[in-house]
């Protein structure tokens, strides 16, 4: 029998990327990469808002892209062997649709409209509406339909942004028949059929973002979000009840598809999952291990045996879903709201002088000033990781608080802010660097704190993402302020590479994605120890953090009232 | 008669300047001003350590070269008229001198040793040493003798630096006959006789710094110094008992620094004093107006008559001596030890990328980085500025405390640290520089309430120094923390200004220096009004500074423990 093949493609913040993986050895024969070149264009955002959309263009322009461009250079054998494709994407990215499944963006009159768009996981226009779900699930005397998702609904999330746009765009509110995930709608969408009455859901996306979950008997009940909104009211049943794990068929290529791309019918589509769930896979996640994902900002899981997990609900994370990343296990998640996003923030507030000054200078050259801004604005974090590497951690005067764009876990609270103390004439940017480098550490350590004080234990650390293959100097901060090992995976691509998996098994090549994991794992590349001397002086370091942290937080409830 | 003019010497931090002026009107006759060159190359200093050391030969070239300057373009008619020249200098800088007055530093062997040299004002190597005073002057029994001076000693004062030369350096310890304030050096070399022990001394420096006061018979009794360490024993009585006001003639003009400067030997020589001193009289200070010399750093000074102050200590100030100021009245001292050299600090970290990126980049000539550097350094604070202005107070969501070096007034405390909370990924460099700014000003704001707590009220404010003649953006926030009209004084040499009054008195050209003030003082140039709508918020965010700083404080403290 013929090595059989299979396609998972991941939908990024930025891009989209196709990777072609033998199913037998893990080896990739092909991949590519797409821009999405509206939101490149800083299209449909308004950062200063914290408003971003996607257009539904974007996303399938780079599906027939990247897929075609990855198979362009393989050979027939392994097109010919194509038995599956899978699809993982951010989230929670949801998007109004019309009774076809249509993103309304696609539709006349609506292109160009944000509201019609996908909501990308980072918007956060819909505070008010996040903090209306956690007043009224606490208070209104039914069931706490947060529970499974930590306790604290967020901006980001499913229903917050869906009631916004509700409450907010009376066009797209008549044009609405329903809601779909990113995740759900580009599988549906390969299968021809996006009907959203009957479309496959996402377990992952359901659960840990829709407040989803089996005891409600699906989601929240149309008293509760009537009581929310009257204007949520029957929104429920035009929705779903049931919800897929990752191993489960949505249905074959549909021919239209198939042409397009120059693949069989018979190709088979997984269901979808959310990005970091699905690197988890790919970064051979298992029980007990919690996996980073550390990029702009982090998605922490972790997953542990339904029946060691129990009726225990951990309190403060962004949800524990059965299934939500391997089938069979419970999946928990966390995460900080921004982590590399810090790093970018203050390399940004570096710029300010070439920015603002060198570029008014008329005795350079326009050629001259622009490279200067790029190349200086390129080797910004690396020199002030170089530097900052140098300072000793015994000289450490600064303690920051790494809430600069809230806080998701523990106790998700978008109203926190960042800081910065024992700042001194002394107190040079590489200084304030590696303060901001040990404060997003500081905010790694209080969610393994939280596990463990709920009752789940962490055997291992396993980092994916940008900033875990990139970043030496962080990443042994971050081993030092945990005090354990990190295991960095070796692909450069854990989420398609865990979407392939997971494909995999929806092909029937492995019976299951753990056999998948270990079939076509490719590894760990690095790990790093922690520095028991260093971790020592973390220790006292960490307490601060914490009395700082609680001080801003009691600081940011006053505010408030 | 001809009309009478006088020479107002000024040693600032960087440089000294000479002013001659008309004791009829004011007017400038002639000025220069003198680069200390040794300090310039940055010998004898280690900012790291906050070891901030002057050579007596920078001092000496520097009075010939302005004193020379200044007279040479004036006219042989006010040349022959000049009656007096009175000296102010920063403080407290004493250093170790010989038998005969010779700081060490003049001597065979003592050439580059920094101990034996002017130990300026913001030298903090003596925390230590500040610390022991504060903790057996509140302990050992008897008088408290920082009582005048606010109930903190500081490591910037007189006895705490000698103790610390005296401890850490034998030589100097064994060859130093006695120490001398820089304030009281000059005057007595420009007489001839720097005889340490009849040397008149300032009552500023004295009273401010070397807890000198004529309820304690002088200075503090041998008792207390031995109590301190047994190395300053004796040492009393190779200082001094009396102190003299700024009207006080010190002598007349030696015959060699006649010749050196092309003067008569009847040119009197007043009493030295503080620069901020002298320079609030030049500002034209009135009872109950605070006088803020706002730079680097800000002295702010209160006058009030000795009657209306009675016994009432103001507690946490940096002192309340008669005469210090204005002989006749209380002169009440309080300051921040960093107002502007909080702006320079945050644009140095601005500067990183100019310095440590762009300065590598092999595709730009020499000369253009260097431009690069210079042109991006001198324009950063007004482009900040600039931009900070264009930010609506209302959209403020930063505090930040100014406490980068330490905090002088209320309440002195060398270990309390700068901090900015309300940090958000949109937070550029304007808008922290904003709340920089604004944390400057609500430090000034403390100030203010501190005096009216301790029952001195303030009537109006006076703003003098580089930060006050050079940033509306500043002025304008202060006077809306303040909520107070702010006038700025006219002349741009308030301090030399200060000092020619005061030698006008001391000439006998004018009976006091009230009078001086009347007839030489050149008036205000601006007056800043606060806006009501901005003040209102500043009172918000006021309170959250004060919240901010109570928790710092706090956390300095438990760091200790």
């Amino acid at each position: 029998m013929e090595t059989k093949y299979t396609i998972g493609i991941d939908y990024g913040t930025d891009s989209v990327r196709a990777l072609i993986v033998n199913t037998q050895t893990g080896e990739e024969a092909g991949t590519s990469v797409f821009y999405y070149p509206r939101w490149k264009d800083g299209k449909y955002c308004d950062p200063a808002r914290n408003q971003f959309r996607q257009h539904p263009l974007d996303y399938l322009e780079g599906l027939e892209k990247t897929i075609k461009n990855a198979l362009k250079d393989v050979s027939g054998e392994v097109r010919r062997n194509v038995v599956a494709i899978s699809v993982d994407t951010t989230g929670s990215t949801p998007v109004a649709v019309d009774k076809e499944g249509v993103p309304l963006a696609l539709k006349t009159g609506f292109e160009e409209n944000p509201n019609a768009m996908f909501i990308l996981w980072k918007d956060h226009t819909a505070i008010m509406e996040a903090e209306e779900i956690n007043r009224i699930s606490r208070s209104w005397g039914g069931e706490d339909y947060t529970k499974y998702e930590g306790g604290v609904y967020s901006s980001e999330w499913f229903w917050a942004k869906i009631l916004h746009v509700l409450r907010t765009d009376e066009e797209v509110r008549n044009a609405a028949f329903s809601w779909v995930e990113h995740c759900d709608w580009i599988p549906a969408l390969l299968t021809g059929d996006t009907n959203p009455e009957s479309m496959k859901r996402s377990r992952c996306a359901a659960g840990h973002k829709a407040m989803w979950h089996d005891d409600f008997a699906g989601l929240p009940s149309d008293d509760f979000l009537v009581k929310l909104d009257p204007l949520l009211s029957g929104l429920k049943e035009r929705l779903f009840r049931d919800t897929h794990t990752c191993d489960i068929k949505v249905g074959d290529l549909s021919p239209e598809w198939a042409e397009k791309l120059g693949l069989s019918t018979e190709v088979a589509v997984g269901a979808g999952a959310f990005d970091a769930h699905l690197g988890a896979v790919g970064g051979e996640i298992e029980p007990y291990y919690l996996s980073k994902v550390m990029g702009t900002s982090t998605c922490d899981m972790l997953i542990a045996p339904q029946e060691e997990v129990g009726d225990n609900l951990v309190s403060g994370i962004c949800g524990q879903v059965d299934g939500s990343i391997l089938p069979g296990m419970v999946g928990l998640e966390a995460g900080q709201s921004a982590f590399g996003d810090i790093y970018a923030w203050f390399a940004d507030v570096l710029m300010f002088p070439v920015q603002e000054i060198i570029s008014t200078f008329n005795w350079l050259s326009d050629e001259q000033k622009e490279r200067i801004v790029k190349e200086t604005s390129d080797r910004m974090i690396e020199k002030l990781s170089e530097e900052a590497s140098k300072v000793p951690v015994e000289e450490s005067t600064i303690v920051a608080l790494d809430w600069m764009n809230g806080r998701r876990t523990p106790d998700a609270n978008q109203e926190l802010k960042g800081a910065i103390m024992g700042l001194t004439l002394g107190s040079d940017a590489p200084r304030i660097f590696r303060a901001l480098v040990e404060a997003t550490a500081f905010g790694s350590k209080v969610i393994n704190d939280r596990f463990i004080s709920e009752g789940v234990r962490i055997d291992g650390i396993i980092a994916l993402g940008g900033v875990a293959k990139k970043s030496p100097f962080v990443m042994q901060i971050v081993a030092d302020v945990l005090n354990m090992p990190i295991k960095v995976a070796r692909s450069e691509q854990t989420c398609a590479l865990g979407s392939a998996m997971a494909a995999s098994v929806v092909a029937g090549v492995h019976q299951d994605v753990s056999a998948a994991q270990k079939a076509m794992g490719s590894g760990f590349e690095k790990e790093y120890h922690p520095d028991p001397d260093r971790a020592r002086i973390y220790v006292r370091l960490y307490e601060k953090y914490k009395r700082f942290g609680s001080f801003a937080e009691t600081e940011a409830k006053s505010v408030r009232q």
